[in-house]
């Protein structure tokens, strides 16, 4: 925990803090469900994923013929997942960022089909694996100061 | 409602069609917390945030010493909202692109102001609006099929 922020003024109740490195591997265990964070023709996109984390990395299943599949091979990819519970207006977020790569290798990718226990929601094939390897890991949470 | 893309081997029972405009603006506005796509650094940021929709822009109330008010007024950025229901595997998601300014018009920051009935949730003084003109809209919906 570092740089705790006490509100002053509007919001003066709320707090805000850094998380470690251990507790934001912690928490981005704790969903499957994120957002991928990517640039695509320009424009960064940001949709809904279900992830797992595994050896340090984290993979997102998708489909060979989508935009995830087109666009992130070149390029780093984020991805962000959080618990906010807006009733007390507070919650934790954590972002990775890292190289976004399809997985190739069949022992890997039969690794991972064994791991990913639930199928993907949306309709159509969906059998690729992007990894993304960590570069960075942050997280923050808000809380209401006590 | 398009390019309905039934499931077929694993997901089967799955589907997934894009959202119209007005759908999408419909439940951009039925939903007040979002995260805030933007390139920061060279890396794709994504944070939770709370936003507004007001006369065909989405604001997003912010700290002027953050990163956000730092890396958005010379770049583009993405607003995404979702709801999405693990239980069944069905959600929705919209995605909203656009240049991204801080609002500096007194009587436009009142009337935000009026209409941001919430306290942010973070620490510190909030009082930068970052507006948000859509340029690019897009939704998906994801459904068990009948």
């Amino acid at each position: 925990m570092s740089e705790v922020n006490m509100g002053y003024g509007p919001g003066a109740r709320h707090a805000d803090h850094e998380l470690d490195e251990e507790q934001c591997w912690s928490l981005l265990g704790s969903s499957g469900i994120g957002r991928l964070g990517f640039v695509h023709e320009g424009r960064v996109a940001v949709y809904p994923v279900g992830y797992i984390v595994s050896q340090g990395a984290v993979f997102v299943r998708t489909s060979r013929e989508g935009t995830i599949a087109r666009s992130l091979p070149s390029q780093g990819a984020a991805l962000e997942t959080d618990s906010l519970q807006p009733a007390v207006k507070a919650g934790w977020s954590v972002l990775v960022n890292g190289t976004a790569e399809a997985v190739e290798d069949e022992a890997e990718l039969t690794r991972l089909f064994g791991l990913a226990a639930e199928e993907p929601w949306a309709g159509g094939v969906r059998d690729l694996f992007v990894r993304i390897r960590p570069e960075r890991l942050s997280g923050r949470q808000v809380y209401l100061a006590p």
